[in-house]
C-alpha cells in the first residue's frame, strides 16, 4: 500500500526539511522485506554513551509487545550507549509469546551487533496486527545495518519507518541555552489510526543537549500532552504508540544547570519540534484534504473544552461536512451538545475561521452564508467555539474525512 | 435529498409492515413544503381520551426547542386527549427565542383545530439544524390535516417523517394478556446522525393497552435503554431524538392490574417492537452496506461490556474494514485497547461469526482466514469478543461506514 498513495495535498511545500546532524547519534536504514518490496523498511539509530532517553507510550489496553519491553527499560535512568530500532510492515502486537520472543531477538541481535547493552535496546513495530514478526528477517540484516551507521542517515529513516504515510515527516528547531547551540531534530510516521491518547504514531526526537532522565521525561511528557495528545484523524487508538526523545549531551550545554530562561529555552523548541511533527501527521491523514483547527474557548473546565474540542474533531458528520466545504454549523452544535461537557445553547458562539455564524445560541444577525462557504474552499480551516461559561480553552488539530480514508482503509491489509 | 437515494440494500425483504389500527388513535398527513417539494413532511397523530403517554429524550446539552417542550409536559401524568405532530425538513434546533415561538404557534394550532389541551400537544421536527422553521407554513394545512384524520393513516405517517431514510420503518406485536388481545404498533425515522444516547431518531409507539403514566414511562425507559440505546451509526447524537409510546386504553387489557405474566407479555411486545425499529434503523444507516452486531462478553462490569462494544461499534477503522469484507481483527484488538474498559490482552479471544479468529490473545491455532473472509462476504456480520474477566456482557448493533456515508454526509444540506 504504501508508496501506492498520492502524497497528501496537505504535505509541507518544501518537502523534507534540512535535519542538522546531532552530534552521537548515527542512523542506518535497510530493506529486509517484512512486508513491503523494494524499500527499506527497518531502521537503527544508534546512540553514544551518555545518552538519556525519555518517552511516552499508548495508553491502550493492548499494548503491543515492543512498547511493555520499551516501558519497561525506560523506567531506569541510565545514560549509557543505546540504540532504537524500528521496522514498519507489520506490528508484532497481539502475537503472545511469540511477540515477546521476537523482541527478545531483536534487542539480543541489536546488542551484540552495536555493544550497547541489551536492556538500552529499544524497538518498536508498525504495520498489521496480529501476525507474528517474521524477526529473522531482521536479525540476518543487523550486521549489515550495524556496519552501515552513518550520522547523516535521519532522512532516510524517516522514510524507512513509514507505512500508509504518504510523506517523511521531520522537523528541527535550535536554540542558544547559556552561550551553546542546541539542536533538536525529529522524526514521526503515522497518518491513520491516530487519536489521543497520543495518536497512532511512532516519533524519534534527538538532541545533544545534555539532560537528566527525570527532567527530560517530565518536559516529554508535557510536551507530548500539549501537541501529539492533541490531534485526531479517526479517533482511534494504536497499540503501538510511541515517542522517544534521546539527548546526547554533545552540545554540552547542561539543562538541569541551565537558568530558568535556558530551560525554557529548551523547553520552546522541543513543543515547536513535537507540534510541529504532530501536525505534519494531521496532514498526512488518511485521506486529508484539509487541515483543521478546533478552537474552543470559554468552557467552565479544562476537560470541559478538551472534550468539546475533540467531539467536535471526531466527529463524521463535522469531518463530511469540511470535506464537502459545507459551513454546516449545525453539526458543530450537535457535537457540542452530545460531548459530555457543561454547555448551554443559549450562550453558544461559533464562528468558520474568522466569519461569525452563530451568536448566543442562534444563527448570527449578519451572518452570510456565502462568507463562512468561502472559508471552508481554503485547506486550512478553522472552527472556533465560545461556551460562554467560562475561561478555560482547547486546541485540537484534526482533518477532514473523505470517500479516500474510506477506500485506504477498505483493503489496506490485501 | 430524500427520495433521490436508492433504498439500503439491509432493507426489509417484505417491505414496510401491515401494521394494525389502533383503537384510538387518528392519523393525517400532508405535504406542507417544509423543505421538500413533492411529498408529506408534517403527520398529525390524534388520541383519544384516555390515552397516557410516556418519553424518552436525546441526552444532547443543546437539545430543540419541541424536545424540551415534549419533556416539560411529559413530566405530568395525565389521560386526556392528545395529538402529536411531526415535520420533517427541518429541526427547529439551534434556533432561539424563534424556535420556542414556533413550537408554540404550532401546538396552539392544533389545540384550537383538534380541541386537545394546549400541554398536550407534542411536537418533533427533525431535518437542518439552526435554520428557523417556517412554521406558519404547518399553522396553514392544520385544518386540512384535522379534517383528514383516519384510523388508517400510519403508514403515510412513517413517510412523512422521514429525512435521509431509504425506506419507512414500522413494526407490530400482538400478546394475549389475561384475556383481552393487546396490540402494539411503533413506527420510526433515522439512519445518520444516530448513537446514543437515544441515537437520532424520532419513534412513535402506540398501543390499545391501558396502562398508567408511571408504569409506562418506567418499561418505556427500560426498552429504549435495551434497544435504541444500542444502535450507533456513526457516534453522533441528535439535538432531537424523541421517542413517545402512547396507550389508548382501548383494548381494556389493564396492565397495572395485570398479573406477573400479563405485564412480562406486554413489556415483551414493547421490547420487540422496539428492537425491531431499532434495527431498521441501523439497516437504513446511511451508506450501509452490512448490519453488524457486536456482541461482548465476560466483561468484569455491565458498563466496561459496553464501553467495548461501542468502542468496537463506533471504530472507523473497523467500520471500513466491515465495509471492506476484510476480517481485519487487529483493529478489533486496537478498538478493546481504546475503549478505556478494563482488558487483559492475554485473554481477549475473538470471532467473526463462528469463525474463532483469536483466542487468549494471539491468533487461534487452527485460524483459516478464508472461514472469516467467508462470513464478511454475507450483509449479516457477527463480532464476538470474549474478554474473559467476568461474567458481564452487552450486545450493539451497528452499521458498515462507506463512500458513501461521506457522499450523503459531504453535501446533505446542498
Amino acid at each position: 500500500m504504501a508508496g501506492a498513495l498520492p502524497v497528501s495535498p496537505l504535505a509541507p511545500k518544501g518537502g523534507f526539511p534540512d535535519l542538522p546532524v546531532i552530534d552521537g547519534v548515527r542512523f542506518a536504514t535497510i530493506a529486509a522485506g517484512i512486508k513491503y518490496r523494494g524499500r527499506a523498511d527497518v531502521m537503527l539509530a544508534e546512540l553514544a554513551s551518555g545518552t538519556t532517553i525519555a518517552g511516552t507510550f499508548t495508553r491502550s489496553r493492548t499494548r503491543a509487545a515492543p512498547v511493555l519491553d520499551c516501558q519497561a527499560k525506560l523506567g531506569e535512568a541510565s545514560d549509557g550507549p543505546a540504540a532504537i530500532l524500528v521496522n514498519s510492515g507489520n506490528a508484532n502486537a497481539f502475537t503472545g509469546i511469540k511477540g515477546v520472543e521476537a523482541v527478545q531477538a531483536v534487542t539480543a541481535a541489536v546488542a551484540s551487533e552495536t555493544g550497547v547493552p541489551q536492556e538500552r535496546v529499544f524497538t518498536a513495530s508498525t504495520g498489521v496486527i496480529g501476525e507474528p514478526l517474521p524477526h529473522e528477517r531482521i536479525t540476518t540484516v543487523i550486521s549489515k545495518l550495524g556496519s552501515s551507521l552513518s550520522p547523516d542517515g535521519i532522512a532516510d529513516a524517516a522514510k524507512a519507518i513509514m507505512t500508509t504515510d504518504t510523506f517523511p515527516k521531520g522537523a528541527t528547531r535550535s536554540v542558544e541555552i547559556d552561550g551553546k547551540t542546541v539542536s533538536v531534530a525529529g522524526i514521526a510516521k503515522g497518518s491513520g489510526m491516530i487519536a489521543p491518547d497520543m495518536a497512532t504514531m511512532l516519533v524519534y526526537i534527538f538532541t545533544d543537549a545534555k539532560i537528566s532522565f527525570d527532567l527530560l521525561q517530565r518536559y516529554t511528557a508535557d510536551m507530548c500532552d500539549a501537541t501529539f495528545n492533541k490531534i485526531t484523524v479517526d479517533s482511534d487508538t494504536s497499540t503501538s504508540d510511541t515517542l522517544l526523545v534521546a539527548a546526547t549531551g554533545a552540545s554540552g550545554a547542561d539543562i538541569d544547570q541551565a537558568t530558568v530562561k535556558g530551560k525554557a529555552a529548551f523547553v520552546r523548541a522541543l513543543h515547536e519540534v513535537m507540534l510541529d511533527l504532530a501536525h505534519q501527521v494531521v496532514r498526512d491523514g488518511e485521506g486529508a484534504t484539509k487541515f483543521v483547527t478546533i478552537d474552543v474557548r470559554s468552557a467552565k473546565t479544562k476537560d470541559d473544552a478538551q472534550l468539546v474540542a475533540f467531539s467536535i474533531a471526531n466527529s463524521p458528520l463535522v469531518k463530511t461536512a469540511v470535506a464537502g466545504e459545507d459551513p454546516n454549523w449545525g453539526r458543530v452544535v450537535m457535537a457540542v451538545g452530545k460531548s459530555g461537557a457543561e454547555a448551554d445553547r443559549d450562550r453558544l458562539s461559533i464562528w468558520f475561521g474568522d466569519v461569525e455564524v452563530a451568536r448566543n445560541g442562534q444563527v448570527s444577525p449578519d451572518y452570510v452564508e456565502a462568507n463562512a462557504a468561502a472559508h471552508m474552499k481554503g485547506d486550512e480551516i478553522t472552527i472556533r467555539v465560545d461556551l460562554g461559561l467560562g475561561d478555560m480553552g482547547a486546541t485540537v488539530w484534526t482533518c477532514d474525512l473523505t470517500t479516500q480514508y474510506i477506500a485506504i482503509n477498505a483493503d489496506y491489509r490485501s
